[in-house]
């Protein structure tokens, strides 16, 4: 494989908000030549595709104001500091469906935004699903959308669900569903 | 449905840099409480599945600054003002790769980002794929990886592929060629 590796020469931090850390660092390029990489600094999140005891998958809907629309999701939330992403897991899933989880298995890592964020993504699947109450974040607002699989997957289809992190993790449901996959941790 | 939407109250831009364009706004929740919403202003990206006569998929091999990592992707690029994302996908799909696409179909849009970015993603198949010469961006290495699709769909089990674009464009081929989606146009 080519040598492909970009250098950090210097770091500044250009933004820092409620919610977003921006930097810009200049990095020397493989060929030597410098350039400039602007990016977010993220702290990770975890994402969750919960299974009913329906075996529906329970979707949510929640407006996204970046995009200007409601979006179908699947719960997910960033890690808070020092949290084990297994701990963001419980409580994400608990604020934004009142849901908790009696099995979880891991199944991969992704990277949503590879140009300009470090944030990477735990995807977790969340069964033996027991009903309590959510308590949200107090901007939150969350509706819940019981759907099974083969519907989910429709809407994929159809460009109705359009979130990476959802149409990612019902793809991997499918796979596993389908025998063709298994968890990697079995 | 509930009523989920945030209205906007201001925006400014807190920064413009080289790449990003970073918002924050101040918006009214469903509540009437009053809440921030940080996010990037992104112009648009076009991804591209590229299938070779031989069927492999054209994967790439790119280091990724944000990431401090080498990432297997699919070729995609941001739209430039006042481009169609076709004439995007024609552009990008030379810088990358060098070859040239006789037959194109539009699969679906997808966002990457939904929590802090406006962008949203074209996504393609490019087929009938004639070599040419790649003349990239100066400041981008890339390099050329023909993938068997099982094998590349192996390479997201065990988590070789974490890139979210190729995910979700090496998923949307292997349901198109088990003849169980179909394009939307057609």
């Amino acid at each position: 494989m080519k040598e492909l590796t970009e250098s950090k020469l210097s770091s500044k931090q250009v933004f820092s908000g409620r919610l977003l850390d921006v930097r810009s660092d200049e990095v020397s390029l493989p060929d030597g030549a410098v350039s400039t990489r602007e990016y977010i600094r993220h702290p990770g999140a975890v994402v969750i595709v919960p299974v009913l005891p329906s075996e529906e998958i329970l979707l949510i809907h929640q407006f996204r104001y970046p995009m200007g629309i409601s979006e179908i999701e699947i719960p997910a939330g960033k890690i808070d500091q020092g949290e084990r992403p297994e701990e963001t897991l419980h409580r994400e899933l608990k604020e934004e469906t009142g849901y908790r989880a009696e099995r979880t298995t891991f199944l991969t890592e992704i990277h949503p935004c590879i140009g300009y964020s470090d944030e990477k993504m735990w995807l977790y699947l969340a069964e033996d699903l027991k009903e309590g109450t959510s308590g949200g974040d107090e901007d939150e607002f969350i509706e819940l959308m019981p759907t099974p699989l083969e519907e989910a997957l429709k809407m994929i289809m159809y460009g109705q669900i359009t979130d990476v992190k959802a149409i990612i993790g019902l793809f991997w449901v499918d796979k596993v569903r389908r025998g063709e996959w298994q968890p990697r941790d079995l």
